[in-house]
C-alpha cells in the first residue's frame, strides 16, 4: 500500500492519489506522508481533503509538522488550526520553535489564543497539561430528549461525546451522565435524576501519571479536570491517558537504564541527541567506579597473597547489581502503578529480607559446592593449601552482598520518592554503584578475617 | 472513608453500611473488601446490592475472590455470575484452581458454558484471550432509527456500546458505526451509507501485545476479533487494552531486570513466588560469571606483575554493562512500541555506532585526564615507571569496550525477537554478563600488548 502511494506520488497521478489516501486512517496518512520526500509533502498534504489532512497533521511526528507549517501560507495554516481539537494544537505548539508557534498563534481568533495560552502555561507533569477544553456539558433541568438536541447540535466540534457533564451557572460540577445511560432512559426523564453524583476527578495541577492510573482503575473513558474550586476546566480522554500512560512506561525503563528520558521515538532522535541522553549517567557512573578502584587498591598490598581472589570479584560484584536491581525495579514499578506508598516501607522491607535470606542462602550454598565439586576437584584453581577457607569466605560473601543488596534495593526508591526525587533515577545503575562499593568492602574484610 | 466503613461493619450497622458502600465505585469497593477480615467478607459482599457486588468482584484480587466463591452457595454463585460480562467471567475462572473453576462452569447455563470454554481455549499470548463475546451488531439496512432501537433493546446487557458492528448473515464484518455518526446523522439514514468500510481489526490469534498497539495508534475505543475467514467473534475494549499496555510494560520491566514476570502486584506475591521469580535468573548469572573468573584467573600469572591494572577491571566492566544496557533497553522498548522491526537493523547498528563512537571517545579522554590528574599527580597510583602506558590501555580499552557493548546491546534484541525470542530477556543482565567477559578479554589483551 505504501508503495503504491509513493509511486501515485511520483508519477504525479493525483487524483488516484486523493482518492487512495482519502479511504485510510489518519495515522496511516501520516505514516505514509512520513516516508514521502521532504519537497512533495507539502503537495501531497494540499490534495488531501480538509479534515482528513488536519487529523494526519496530529499524527506526524514534530519534524514534520514543522516543515508543513513552514510551507503553509497564512490562510492554510490557519485552515489546518480551525480543524483542529485544541488539545492537539496545544501539543503541536510546544513542540515548535518559539519563532513557529508565534506565527501559529497569530492566526488564531483571540478567544481560541487565549484558551491555548492558558493551557500551555500548565507545568509539563500536571493534568493540566494534556487534558482538552473541549467537552459536552449539560443542565441538570433538561430531559434525556433536550439532552440529545443538544449532544446532536454539538457533538462535531467535540473530540468525546459519550460523557456529559453537567454543570451549575458558576461551572462548578454537578454531575456526570453516559450516553449509555441516556439511551437506556425515557425521553422525558431528568437529567438530575440520571446524573451520577458521585464523580471521579482530578485537579489541574495533580500529577499527570497518577491522574492517568485514575483511567485503569475506574475503567474511565474520560475524567473531568477541575480547578481548586471544583469548576470543570476540561477532560482528559482515554487515547490522551494511553498516550500519557506508555510515555511515562518508556520513561521509567529509561531512567533503569540509566538514559535521560527523550520524548521522540528511537529513530528519529538524532545521533547527537542520544549521545546527550546517555553520556551523563555513563560519565557519572565511570567517575563514581572511582571508589570501588579505590578499595581495591588499598587491599592491594594483602591481595597480592591471594591473587586468587580476585578472580571471584566479577561473579560477586554482578550478583550483587543483579540482586539489588530486582528488588529496586520491582519497588519502582509498583510505585508507579500505585501498589505501594510511603507507609508500607516496612512490608516491602520485611518482605524483601526474608526473600533474601533465601536467595542468599541457596546461591551461597550451590556457590561452594560448586566451587568445591569445578573449581577445586575440577579444575584444582585453589592450591595454596587454604582451599576450604577461601571457599568459605567467598560464599559467606555471597550470602550477606544478596542480603544487602535486596534491603539497599528496595529501600532506596521508596525513600527517593518520599523526598520528592524520582525513583526511577535510583534504579539499576545508581544502585549498582553503591552496591559494587559494599560488595567488595564485604568481601575483603571476610577474606581478611579468615585467612589472616 | 475506608476506616469509617470497617468500623461500621464492627459495630455491625448493616443498613447504614449498605448506604455507604452503595454510593462507592466498584473498584474503590473492592479496595475496601479487601481490607475486609476474611470472615466478614461473605458478610458484607451479600449485603451490597446485586449489580455493584457483581462489578466489585470483577475488580478483586483473584485470592479474594476464590475465598468468596468458596462460601457461596451454588444459588449465590450463579446470581454473581449470571452479572458479569463475558471476559469477566473468564478472566476470574482462569484464575481459580481447577475444582473451583468446575464449579463455577456447573453453574452457567449450556450456551455461557460453551462460550467460557471456546473463550478459555485461546492461547495467553493471544487477542483472542481479552476480548468478549458482548458487542452490539447492527444490520446494513437499518435506518439510524432502527439502529437507536435496536441499541436501546440491547445496551444493558453489553460492555461497550459505542461502536455497532455491521456484519452479514454469515458474521462477516462489513463495517462499523459509531454511536456519534448516529447521532449526527438523519434519522431515516441507512447504515449502510454511514459505516466505515475501511476496518481496523484484529485476527483471535493475533499476540495481544501488537493487537493492544493500534488502540495508541489509531485511537480506538473497541477493536473488532475476527476469525480467519473475517467473521466476527469479539472486540477487545479499550479498559481491557490498558490493562494489557500496563502488563505488558511491567513485564518488559520485569524481564530487564532479570525477574521472571508474575502477574500479581507486588505486595500479593508471596515470598517464596518472589524467590521463585528471582532466583532462576540469578543463579544462571552467577555460574556465568565463571566465565569471566576463568579469564581473570588465566591472566593471573601475567597480572601479578601490574597489580594496580585490577583496580581498573570494576569501572570497565560496569561501563561496558552500563552502555550495552542503555542500547539494549532503548532498542526492546522501541520493538515493544513497534517503532522499529527486524529491516530496521542496518539503521540501528549504524545509528548505534555512532553514538557509541562519540561516547567511546569522550569517556577515553575524560578517564585518561582524570587518571593522570587525580590518580597520577594527586594520588600518585602509579609509580611504577610505566604510567603513560598503563594509562593509556585503560583509557583505550574504555573506548573499545562501549562502541563493542552499543553494538552487542543494540543487535541482541533484534536478533533474538527475528528468531521468536522474547527481546527483553536479551535485556541488561545477560548482555552485561557477555560484556563483561568481552571487557577483561580487551583490557588484558591491549595490557600485555602495550606493556610487554
Amino acid at each position: 500500500m505504501e508503495k503504491q502511494i509513493l509511486s501515485l506520488i511520483e508519477s504525479k497521478s493525483f487524483s488516484k492519489l486523493r482518492q487512495t489516501l482519502s479511504e485510510l486512517n489518519p495515522a496511516d496518512i501520516a505514516l505514509i506522508l512520513e516516508e514521502t520526500e521532504k519537497r512533495d509533502l507539502p503537495l501531497v498534504f494540499r490534495i488531501l481533503p480538509k479534515e482528513l489532512a488536519a487529523e494526519a497533521f496530529v499524527k506526524m511526528e514534530s519534524d514534520m509538522q514543522q516543515h508543513l507549517i513552514e510551507s503553509f501560507s497564512d490562510a492554510e495554516l490557519k485552515g489546518v488550526m480551525d480543524e483542529l481539537f485544541m488539545d492537539d494544537a496545544v501539543d503541536i505548539i510546544e513542540e515548535m520553535p518559539a519563532i513557529v508557534a508565534k506565527r501559529i498563534l497569530k492566526q488564531t481568533d483571540s478567544k481560541t489564543r487565549q484558551m491555548i495560552n492558558k493551557l500551555l502555561a500548565y507545568p509539563d507533569t500536571s493534568a493540566g497539561s494534556v487534558m482538552t477544553t473541549e467537552y459536552l456539558s449539560v443542565k441538570r433541568s433538561m430531559t434525556v430528549d433536550e439532552a440529545f438536541q443538544h449532544i446532536r447540535k454539538n457533538a462535531v466540534d467535540t473530540e468525546s461525546i459519550y460523557t456529559c457533564y453537567v454543570t451549575d451557572r458558576s461551572r462548578k460540577l454537578l454531575g456526570v451522565v453516559t450516553v449509555k445511560e441516556l439511551l437506556l432512559s425515557p425521553h422525558d426523564a431528568i437529567i438530575e435524576d440520571l446524573m451520577e453524583t458521585n464523580i471521579i476527578s482530578a485537579g489541574t495541577l495533580d500529577d499527570k501519571e497518577e491522574v492517568v492510573g485514575l483511567f485503569e482503575k475506574y475503567d474511565l473513558y474520560s475524567l473531568p479536570i477541575v480547578d481548586t474550586e471544583n469548576r470543570l476546566v476540561g477532560i482528559i480522554t482515554v487515547d490522551d491517558a494511553i498516550d500519557v500512560m506508555q510515555e511515562e512506561a518508556s520513561e521509567d525503563i529509561e531512567k533503569m537504564a540509566a538514559i535521560l528520558p527523550s520524548e521522540k521515538s528511537y529513530l528519529k532522535t538524532g545521533v547527537f541527541e542520544t549521545f546527550k541522553s546517555r553520556i551523563p549517567w555513563l560519565l557519572f557512573l565511570m567517575i563514581s567506579a572511582t571508589f570501588t578502584g579505590a578499595i581495591i587498591t588499598s587491599f592491594e598490598s594483602r591481595l597480592a597473597q591471594w591473587i586468587g581472589l580476585i578472580a571471584f570479584i566479577p561473579m560477586l560484584m554482578g550478583t550483587g547489581g543483579n540482586s539489588g536491581s530486582q528488588s529496586s525495579v520491582t519497588v519502582i514499578r509498583a510505585l508507579s502503578l500505585g501498589d505501594i506508598e510511603f507507609s508500607d516501607i516496612w512490608r516491602v522491607i520485611w518482605k524483601e529480607l526474608r526473600v533474601s535470606v533465601i536467595c542468599g542462602i541457596v546461591l551461597g550454598v550451590i556457590n561452594f559446592v560448586k566451587l568445591y565439586l569445578i573449581d577445586y576437584l575440577l579444575l584444582h584453581s585453589f592450591d595454596d593449601g587454604v582451599h576450604f577457607i577461601e571457599m568459605t569466605a567467598v560464599s559467606l560473601t555471597l550470602v550477606l552482598v544478596v542480603i544487602i543488596a535486596k534491603l539497599v534495593g528496595c529501600t532506596l526508591p521508596i525513600i527517593a520518592k518520599r523526598f520528592g526525587f524520582d525513583p526511577a533515577v535510583m534504579a539499576s545503575p545508581l544502585v549498582t554503584t553503591i552496591l559494587d562499593a559494599f560488595s567488595l568492602i564485604i568481601y575483603f574484610t571476610i577474606a581478611i578475617l579468615l585467612l589472616m
